[in-house]
């Protein structure tokens, strides 16, 4: 595991058995995918000795997966092609499936602004994704502009907290509603979005959440965002 | 361009003609990658519109390229092979070479911990990478612990600037030392180091980078620091 750190995911494929590792990682309705075999090759060692990526989630829109897609709307921006279900898998997913139409990755990171402080009080409140009865979630893509990225870290804090409260307005929805953070500006291909939220609730929190994103989409944060769409799911309870 | 900001390369081969884009990006010594071709098929409009990532670079280490390796040092822990050469190639590249030990690829980014205050007294002292007169270079992969990654952002910065410095001890060396980081942590998959700092300096100014990363490495930042190559080059002059 020396080449491998993950503070997200700490332990791997190697580690545990491979099926069990899947299950510790799904968290919501995930299943595997064919790059989380070991690729290893006499020559590449060096660069290919990992798995592939546990903290990269593929999310793919098309006729197949455990969420019913039940709303899409397009907040700004160019629009995603609708689609009736949507898959989550775990890794790097190379090829569209057959009847998908779209396929968006993005990988759990390292928090980017949230103070210790505020880590503790999310940490206090927060419950991860995945919770039997949650059986409504959001996937929201969004992608800030240029003058965003431009800006220094300072800067981008300032809006994103002291102005805009993101932080706050986030904790007052614990525990209610369940998020995970999905980066995709920096992986290795171009991606048309920056982020790709999950969210996950329960029929009961539905209006909640509601609130929540109108008060996200009120902030000062917001005028930096030049896409996003909302799709809204529910999975199968068998 | 809608699906493809970039703060870093606002043109891309799209825009330019391929040559006079390859030649803008490289700075020093790149050639351009095969995947430097745009990749468009009826299916995968939405996720493969753009080209390959201009912000990526590969680094190769192996028997071919501009720079000439006449040293490599391992600071802190596994090695990588010794190599003879270094290529540093724009975007993916999916299959190592013939006669290449290595890959190592990285992508440029926003800045993480600078304030605007240190990037203007930055931006007013800084050169870019690839001047004609700087034939010596270093290229250094470090990988940083679980536990710099487990802290907030207010927690790694106080380490970054308050504790080491590390802005102001990179500006005293300014604009003798070129530098260009990328960011690995955040790729598609895997990747054994966290970043890729490449560094030029003409061979006057070789004692003074010396003492820069003398400098950093005495720092509580670095105790950090779970893995670090420093591998030094010169490029061929013709």
């Amino acid at each position: 595991m020396q080449d491998h750190p993950d503070t997200t995911f700490p332990l791997s494929a190697r580690t545990l058995g491979r099926r069990s590792f899947i299950q510790r990682l799904t968290g919501i309705g995930a299943v595997a995918s064919v790059a989380l075999q070991e690729t290893l090759s006499a020559k590449d060692t060096i660069t290919m000795r990992t798995i592939a990526n546990p903290r990269l989630f593929t999310f793919i829109g098309g006729d197949s997966g455990a969420w019913q897609v039940i709303a899409r709307k397009t907040v700004i921006g160019e629009p995603l092609p609708t689609v009736k279900r949507l898959d989550i898998v775990i890794g790097e997913v190379k090829e569209l499936p057959e009847n998908a139409l779209w396929k968006l990755s993005g990988v759990t990171s390292n928090e980017r602004y949230t103070t210790r402080a505020e880590k503790d009080q999310l940490a206090a409140k927060q419950v991860t994704i995945g919770r039997p009865e949650a059986t409504h979630a959001a996937m929201i893509p969004i992608r800030k502009s240029a003058k965003w990225w431009s800006m220094t870290q300072d800067e981008r804090r300032a809006i994103f907290e002291e102005t805009s409260h993101h932080v706050k307005i986030g904790m007052k929805y614990l525990p209610a509603i369940a998020r995970r953070l999905h980066h995709c500006r920096d992986l290795t291909e171009p991606q048309p979005f920056d982020f790709i939220t999950l969210f996950d609730y329960t029929p009961a929190d539905a209006a909640a959440f509601e609130d929540m994103v109108a008060d996200l989409r009120a902030t000062e944060e917001w005028k930096y965002v030049e896409r996003e769409i909302d799709i809204r799911m529910v999975r199968d309870v068998k």
